[in-house]
């Protein structure tokens, strides 16, 4: 079902080279669809600031809360109105190989620049099976590997990615296992994004790796891409930690869902299972934000404590 | 769930001036999934020739065997490829409010420059009813209206037009009741484009028509052009009448399917329930293609006459 | 995917016995899903007052508003609690040959006794298409064929029926278009079921017809019963017509869904593009109730003229 | 949307009495669709040998290679089949609220006696989270929580258990963190099954727990059944371990997916990313059974070692 005609394709080559990826966060209106407007305004802001690139409905943008339809929808319309300024990466990754057969599809046929993919997590399989997986998926378009086997309960070993790493369409590996695991990456050649913010200043400029795929980036891209792009900066890497470790406190994206909504530039609405983080966080990202200095974070309304019946959760929608 | 940053974001009054919109024919894999590379072709092809707009997932199209994700990246896909050399209008109505509101919501997002609705076909509904529906997805964006009562079992009648005809989405109608019908609307200053070929001609030059939604432009789109721009020419209307009759033979699109096989621009795939027309129709189709003249058609193999074996009817896909 | 453990299997002949079929209507709570409890009672009361066979997801029980996992869901449901009382026949139908071959498998799968089908409406065929259609899903189990060419746009002429009706699986057919094309029917052996219920009568003892899927019988299902079974009785039929006339004063079901939640036996929630009768309707059907005498109706709770306010319709659901 | 008139509704005290549930494999036609004869047979063959449950599309039947309406399908055929004979658990749980909620509403809605739920694995949430999530599904019907943290990336902690286990519907645990864990529910009074076969046996006779979720008794039902019924019997045990290893040298279901097809009860046919064990492995198990003796096993054929051109691979389905 390939295109020829697809515009702004992109090549391999172009996207090993983006250094800051930012994981987007998904925004709700108050039923829960996606508030497209609201949406808008953060891929500007990061645009703006410097990231190259967007990964679209990721864990982050919780693309496992989307139904497949709003999740293509929402690939195709990051690349109609934002493709000419930043890599769109759509997630059609799945652990169910027919689903994700289907979505990367679709996404390439809507002109996404990338496919996200992961390891078949919750359901796993052999490795014969992980790189059966793969290898449906590759041959359509500039490809990530995704490994996080705190999600998924799965690592994907070394062997695994170098039995795909030839392909032309082999971008490279978000990687989360640590250091060690980047090098041996980066030393044969490989690209990888670190997966972890905590780590991806060490991993850019002691491992060697490219860049980040990064959750605090929704928060500070300007910050995240100073990190990343003007030399080692451990002051600054110090300086952003507190921030990092806030947002990891909970499994992401409960962190960052809850301070946009504290910095005014989404509206306080969750669905479920995700829930905001209790009063004594807020008020200590509030703290947070203005030890950094609120003019370092997106958008421009002041930042303020929620209260819990500011948030509004959703079950169905 | 609207969105300010839709690129190419088109003007009612943009819409409203297109002379010749092409309900594109959707092209098929033998597997029965889309076949883009051949779509792609027969895009450009109008494009190429003239057409200033395309229907996408139309009756033509037969958006009514599509899966509506199926649907919806189609005209992701239409507009990411042609949207700046076309306008793509997203057939996203259906008999069932709620899927045309979804629909519609997910066509402008991903960037259609308009929607085709139709009133409520085979489940029907009272005037009252009709008038609903057509509000719940006016307010999304540029919307032409189709009546097609052979296929709905049901006429819009011009009061229901004409009680949403204020609003700045309205373009116009899609009229196929005639030319009086045409008139009624056309006299009061609302633009309407013809939904019969054979009548089309005469409701332009004599009825006020602005131009037609044709079918038979998928396969004489520089003849459909010349048709409906260039002054009244009943001689060009007398000689391609023969073919708008082969066409219309069995309901539509069994005719331009079986037509654009044979022209060698699809593959001979047909979705069930459609099958293609007989060997004898098949003759009498290149019979009419010389006597019109090969290099006016699409595409540039030889026309041909297909064998019963050569067609693929897909039933699950 | 034939299951041969289906329990309660039903024989064709055992579909072709039933004289009053009800097309159920599907009730709704506040926010648009089905109200199980309020549809549990309807089904109760049709089995108590003799009706021996129910349509799930018909035109009247709105399928064509349902997505397909709630349609199938629905069937499931009734004959898990009433599959021994009743027979179950599920609207599998779909102008898509796909849909209709999918849903009509997962009917049979989850236990239904027999399926109905529908020629592919709105996108149209050829007959040899339509023949193509219907053949796909024949094999499958006990298959009753509905022919309405005021929805559908198109008849289903007498030649394709009978080109199918020599398989076991053929029940028989609904037939809306009148006396004459039952007769040809029942004359040579095929069973029909008025679609009209104001010809029902007629239809029954005078051509042939062995019974009727009825629309009224949601309402008067004792008396639909007797007008059926007990022979010819002009003077019922004739107090009946009433009735029938104000239900199909607009497009079914917007009168028997008015009807029912003024009858309190449904709550009064409308899935768009349905919107209920106007007030004066409202107050015909009060007074038409009371003439033929409310204890005839289903439901024991007064009859009552609702308010414009008194209803909800719903668009998103 | 909660019906009453569901037949064979289960109490919550039934499904606590339950010993040996089997999570039931789900066979696959050529094309990937569901092979519902042999699947019938299966489950025949569970009830026969003493299986008093089977869970329906678990991860063992591969729920996350469904869709939705697979599965409801799939729970609402073995209702109708088998309902009177075994217990029908439905695995509705899933990462996403909207979801669960949605399968859990329709699977009791087809008459499934209870559901399987699971905290949100990959997407993971927060401890308020994963409580709020499993309140949205408990109302519904008799429950089992399912706690595997190596397959979810995330343990559900006993605090969150006990929060929920005073619902009527609470059923119990299926617990795969060991014994310790399972003592801590036990000691409570909290009905627990376990989720490992080889730990299954001790659980049962040293630990409380009530009986098994199984996959071993895919294969031996008779034996599983004995190994839980009859009192201690560790020599059986000892017996039964290598077959244990055998089927979790991969993960779970690859292993009971090779060895069905071996016995001869299922087609050697495997939904992508699972792929069948390699043949050594394959020969390892024809020795295994023959070592425990077939007869043993479910089936009557002969077991034989499969070439790998005897398995079809299904990605698009």
């Amino acid at each position: 079902m390939r295109s020829f005609e697809v515009k702004n394709r992109t090549s391999t080559d172009d996207i090993k080279s983006l250094r800051l990826i930012t994981a987007i966060k998904t925004p709700y209106l108050p039923d829960g669809r996606f508030d497209l407007e609201a949406y808008d305004a953060l891929v500007n802001m990061q645009i703006e600031d410097g990231a190259e690139g967007v990964i679209v409905g990721g864990t982050t943008g919780e693309g496992q809360l989307m139904s497949w339809d709003e999740h293509i929808m929402l690939i195709g319309h990051t690349i109609n109105c934002f493709g000419t300024s930043i890599k769109v990466i759509g997630n059609t990754g799945s652990n169910s190989t027919r689903e994700a057969v289907h979505a990367t599809e679709q996404g390439f046929a809507v002109g996404m620049h990338a496919a996200l993919h992961i390891n078949p997590y919750y359901g796993k399989t052999s490795l014969e099976g992980m790189v059966a997986h793969f290898k449906c998926v590759l041959p359509m378009g500039p490809t990530i590997f995704y490994n996080v086997p705190s999600r998924t309960g799965q690592d994907i070993p070394p062997p695994v990615i170098h039995s795909i790493a030839a392909s032309p369409n082999f971008a490279g590996v978000k990687e989360c296992v640590g250091h060690d695991r980047v090098e041996t990456y980066t030393k044969t050649g490989i690209t990888v994004w670190s997966g972890n913010d905590d780590e991806c200043h060490d991993s850019r400029w002691d491992h060697g790796a490219t860049g980040v795929i990064s959750v605090t980036s929704n928060l500070v891209p300007g910050l995240m891409r100073e990190l990343l792009s003007k030399g080692k900066n451990p002051s600054l890497n110090e300086k952003l930690l507190p921030l990092m470790k806030w947002l990891f406190c909970e499994p992401n994206p409960i962190g960052v869902n809850t301070a946009l909504a504290q910095l005014g530039v989404i509206r306080p609405i969750f669905r479920l299972p995700y829930v905001p983080l209790p009063l004594a966080k807020r008020v200590e990202f509030v703290n947070i934000v203005n030890g950094i200095g609120r003019e370092k974070f997106v958008g421009d309304k002041d930042v303020r404590v929620l209260e819990d019946d500011d948030f509004i959760l959703v079950g169905r929608y």
